[in-house]
């Protein structure tokens, strides 16, 4: 982590700690600056990155503020990091269904950019929230970045794994969904009657270098999840 | 719009015209200051705010490379400006339900920090896509913000009339959503079975200097919705 990562991550905390609010003026960059001991530009770079994320906004003139409505137990589509860190707090737990080395599908395939012919690591899961089911998650991994995977790992967050002790940096996400009826086996893994209404998502995680290594198709149960997007405007 | 705006919405159509594919490389830096005249700086300023939006992704050492997973008729959730850009190519109407000067539910009123005493602009909406329902919006407007709506104006995009003739800057928006079953009077409006799968939707607009001025709930219609996001990995 940089340091001015680290400065964000520390200003991030300090607002959690003292529990401020939406709107709550922070403290004028000079006072930061003798805080973290650092220069100007880092503790920019470091409120940048936290307005990236939707932690604060700057007023032009009028300084920095809080930006903070997130509500308990939704779900983050901007983060990825996986449940574990999301849903702190929650007891998030995995059912391993399936663990194999195969063929993808042509559409994993083509989301991968990977070859038909070519092997990929295929994961399915039940995930659980405080015992309750919370979604199937259906995983394809491209071989040649993601090498190794066991039973251990996917029980767990095959992210933490990704970036701890494979080394690789998560770059973008492209994600898409859309609402529809779960069907009989998918009701019977989550427990929910056929046909219950269903959240159906497609998730495709690249590299910071661009290339793809994981095509995941997750279909929640719609008891169990909520969802929030804090989204800046980019688009003039 | 700024010169950098103006070079980014440029090199966006650029993207488009050529109908490049994501991982394609775009022109050097260089290149790019020759053919808009411009420094380096206004350059990478298009550049970033390109990579914010989600169309470039830029490799350290590498260059840079157009993401471009977009799939048409997918209803961006990063976006502030609303269907009528999102769903270019597609028919968007409205038909007005309501249009009157209220006092907000307690919702509303938490959400858009007024007083519970305070009247607000409430709109009820059912929008259509080529002819087919989409979804039913009921949106409250900060009346102190948002001084005159008429029935042409709602009819049409609010958007477009609270940015270009109100003059405000539309900032940041916080979105939560969850999925359920419609109830009786929803599915008659959206013309689906009762109970029908929906996805529910609470939006809360605010202007650049942070103040919320538009907070909507959105049912959407399941069979003609779809939803993407382009997500950048600030999360370290």
């Amino acid at each position: 982590m940089l340091k001015y990562q680290q400065i964000a991550a520390d200003i991030e905390q300090e607002i959690v700690d003292k529990d401020l609010q939406q709107g709550d003026k922070l403290p004028v960059l000079d006072a930061f600056m003798a805080q973290f001991d650092v220069s100007k530009s880092t503790i920019t770079k470091a409120l940048d990155l936290l307005e990236k994320k939707g932690i604060v906004y700057q007023v032009r003139g009028s300084g920095i503020f809080v930006r903070r409505h997130k509500r308990r137990g939704y779900i983050s589509l901007l983060s990825n990091q996986g449940f574990k860190k999301e849903l702190d707090g929650f007891q998030i737990t995995s059912e391993v269904l399936a663990l194999d080395i195969r063929r993808p599908t042509a559409e994993a395939a083509r989301n991968l950019a990977v070859n038909p012919e070519e092997s990929v690591y295929y994961v399915k899961r039940v995930r659980y929230i405080n015992g309750q089911t919370l979604c199937i998650e259906e995983s394809y991994y491209n071989k040649s970045v993601v090498s190794y995977l066991n039973n251990e790992i996917v029980s767990e967050s095959i992210f933490n794994y990704i970036s701890d002790a494979l080394g690789l940096n998560i770059g973008f996400s492209d994600l898409y969904f859309n609402v529809g009826k779960i069907n009989k086996k998918e009701a019977e893994l989550l427990r929910l009657p056929d046909a219950s209404p269903g959240l159906f998502m497609e998730q495709i995680f690249h590299l910071t270098n661009g290339q793809p290594f994981d095509f995941s198709k997750i279909t929640y149960n719609y008891e169990q999840s909520q969802f929030f997007i804090q989204a800046n405007n980019y688009f003039l």
